[in-house]
């Protein structure tokens, strides 16, 4: 299959369930939220040794908001609840409460973790509960005023893993690819992209051939310094290759983000080809087949 | 003392050793280089319950980096060595390895931790190690080419806790003020602000008054919304306060830090009051005096 | 009238027709898309001095595009076609077609001006003319590739000088005020803000009371230095005001954007009053009525 | 000549005298002086249909600037003093005296144009004409305080037309190579690059061989869809081309300038080539051959 020209490898991409909770933070204005969501969410790209999986799915306006004022809706992903749990307390306490102007709010569907009573801890005493904009709210008083926290935010189940693989003439071609469809992807409901600029340079098996201590290494097959020295899976005219990574609150919206990140990539001038990453069926219950979501 | 008309206490930051490292992180553009690098920093606010407290220190032109690629300068800060090694495998591994188009290189003056060495087994056993650069490095395999680590990097011992209070007549002012401040001490070698937008809006004491498995609570005399049920700080006019915490490699730079920071905050309209944070010389061996270095 | 407790005069901005030509810029990314779309918009804050007036309205994903890249959708306004047809072919001449992968639609309802004829004529008879996307197009031969630009734009009427006004206890409150308006505003369909980060610092009434030569001179009743010495119209707690300045493409979008950004602003603290310019209705064929639209 | 393995053309870049001016925008914070200037600059690429040509030279830090301030430096420039202090009257008045707590500063030697004088008439018989930080300056009042603008800014000759060409096996690498060089640029004192991002699309060649009225054309040479119907000078492997053009304040500026954008230009993947613009030298007194300066 052929899309804009460029050649669609009949595969799919092998996705797990994982749990995540979705919030929305609010600020003064745009930016601030933003650089709390962005502090907030760093150190997030893969739960192979970082404290979790983060992203922003997206800003908000006002209009959208609960109090009126812009925001950033995040994600926090991680294998268990007991883990996320830990990754949330640190996240929000750490980067949020910390952070100018900033408010927090739950934006799941089921308010089950009482992260925000937790967080309230902080007002020593101080701390008031209230309900504000029909929620269950905690105000923690701090040096420019107080930050509004939801009582409890929600741990749900969602679906981790999807990726595809942006293969260009050149590595120039290839990221210029990768970069469109994170554009394409931003715009998609219920979406994170977890690596830096939503962007994985370093495409990865499970485990090691030669390793035992390795959770993960390079997928050798994809590596262009040393395509003569494996069996590549590179053809003669890709020079480099980035991976998109995404985990989604439900397949669908996982669906929906492949084929446009992936339509979007095929405009770019030299990029040749898009492929995607499994284990042969054996590790995740879903599969997102590429020719069957464009 | 009055700087540009603005009241600065006669008091003193408390300060104490801490760990970290100093990196730098080369790619492609500059812009690159910069996405890594705040991932590879983000959530590092604080170690109370981050791992790791982490900046981008400065941008780097070509001119002055070993490869000849743009980069960032980045800090990462632990209370210990584990702990740090800890944070740094974690960091680099998930944040620069598998960043686009990224190399890292020791900032420091004496390469001891292995890190490069350790990152590179994600090479599978294709890693190959060279000196370049007059550095010892490790090649690393990945869908873009070769990441290239430096094979060591140096764990010393620096100066965290370095902070000064923004007080404004209201949450713009002092908002501004700190922005101005942080503008400054980007300009300031070694010296890294590990908060949200390098501002801290909750400002804290050690332990709590209630809570025993606090470690940090709300410093409850700087914070606005409960001025009149405790012995506030505040003066009168005071409606909002920021904190600036700083980290760098010498008390010296901690000090032209703070003195810029307040210098810059100083000059912004609403801007009445410049205080800091101690506990009364008893936790930190070290201490900036605001007027001293201004 | 009260709005989160801040005080909105009884007042009216005053409107008037103007031409304008609404265009989409897309690119191989959306960074590159708002690199020209920022560039071409420049200098674009009010036709008082400046080569039209000129803002990005929002960004668009390859979803919502013709060609299925992200792009921009710009506007140009003038006081006539004559006008706005030179500004046309210098902006879109000089800041589009020589912009990294960008291609140019109209994106009006009546494409009469053919300045894509025009700019094709830099490609020295090398020129195409094609259909593409269901529209008349010309590819240009440039350094990248082709440039494709819409044959023709529409030049049509609509409504400038949509205002209001920020008051703030202090400089940085009404700035932050000023900003969430902005960002509430990015949310509206058809209006643009021309003005630096689309807000005003230099209020202005018609004419001058001193230099003949002058088209425009400061509204000295807001302005916070010389309230002593003028019959001020700000109130005792204001410290500073800033303006927002609209264009749209109907007045019900105007209308739209005033709610959105009044209600922004005065979520934010130390904002204390709204207030909008008029010259009592003998200017302006449209009236926008603060209180009504709320 | 071959560097970092790039070839680099046996050939030489050919400039030109034209007018500048050189000016600082101070602000509250950087961002803010930075929104200022890019306004200011904006709609500036090229004398042939742009109001002059201009560029942000670099940001300052308040230790750096009169007022203690962070700050950008910009310069615009024209073809002669006339049509230069008309723009300069547009794009001050328009972009910088409108936007949020700026002040605008000479940053040149030899002050000899009453551009403040001018912009302050604004005042309507409220500027007043003080000394401070040694200088002659005007206070206008405006809606959030007093702008602060010096009485004269200086008109000086330099140099026009640097220029070279970036030439890449893709789309995607030539950009990357151009955007790596336009970082490296971004460091070198008196240099301004005015096309949007600082890297030009669209090469051009004087006059036209069809169209008597157009001032430019395209450079056929190097477009490479008609790669077949001319006589090339694209070497077979090159997919894409763009053009880095540079104005400075001095030829030895410039001189820097170009070597250090090549040579960031020849680090990055996929890049093959560099190569420049000239008219055989019948145009401009001044040269800038590539070879010589690396």
């Amino acid at each position: 299959m052929r899309l804009n020209g460029v050649h669609v490898e009949e595969t799919f991409a092998e996705l797990f369930p994982m749990k995540y909770c979705r919030m929305l933070v609010t600020a003064a204005t745009e930016r601030l939220a933003t650089t709390s969501a962005r502090e907030a969410t760093g150190f997030g790209t893969s739960i192979i040794m970082a404290p979790g999986e983060a992203g922003i799915e997206r800003t908000m306006s006002g209009d959208e908001t609960l109090d009126g004022r812009p925001g950033a809706v995040i994600q926090v992903w991680h294998r268990d609840d007991e883990s996320l749990q830990n990754a949330l307390l640190g996240r929000i306490g750490q980067c949020v409460l910390t952070a100018p102007t900033t408010s927090l709010f739950d934006a799941g569907g089921d308010p089950g973790f009482r992260l925000g009573e937790q967080v309230a801890f902080f007002g020593d005493g101080h701390q008031r509960n209230e309900e504000m904009y029909g929620r269950d709210v905690w105000l923690v008083p701090r040096m420019d005023g107080d930050f509004v926290v939801e009582d409890s935010v929600s741990i749900e189940e969602g679906v981790a893993g999807g990726n595809f693989f942006v293969l260009g003439r050149t590595q120039g071609s290839a990221l210029q690819g990768a970069e469109a469809a994170i554009d394409a992807i931003g715009g998609v409901e219920g979406v994170v992209t977890s690596f830096p600029g939503g962007i994985c340079s370093s495409g990865s098996k499970p485990g090691s051939e030669q390793y035992g201590f390795m959770l993960a290494t390079t997928n050798e097959f994809y590596a262009p310094s040393i395509r003569d020295e494996v069996d590549t899976a590179l053809p003669d005219d890709v020079g480099a290759v980035y991976e998109i990574v995404m985990n989604g609150v439900t397949l669908e919206a996982l669906k929906g983000a492949t084929a446009a990140g992936i339509r979007a990539a095929t405009t770019v001038e030299g990029v040749v080809g898009i492929d995607a990453g499994n284990y042969g069926g054996n590790i995740g219950p879903y599969e997102i087949h590429l020719r069957e979501v464009l």
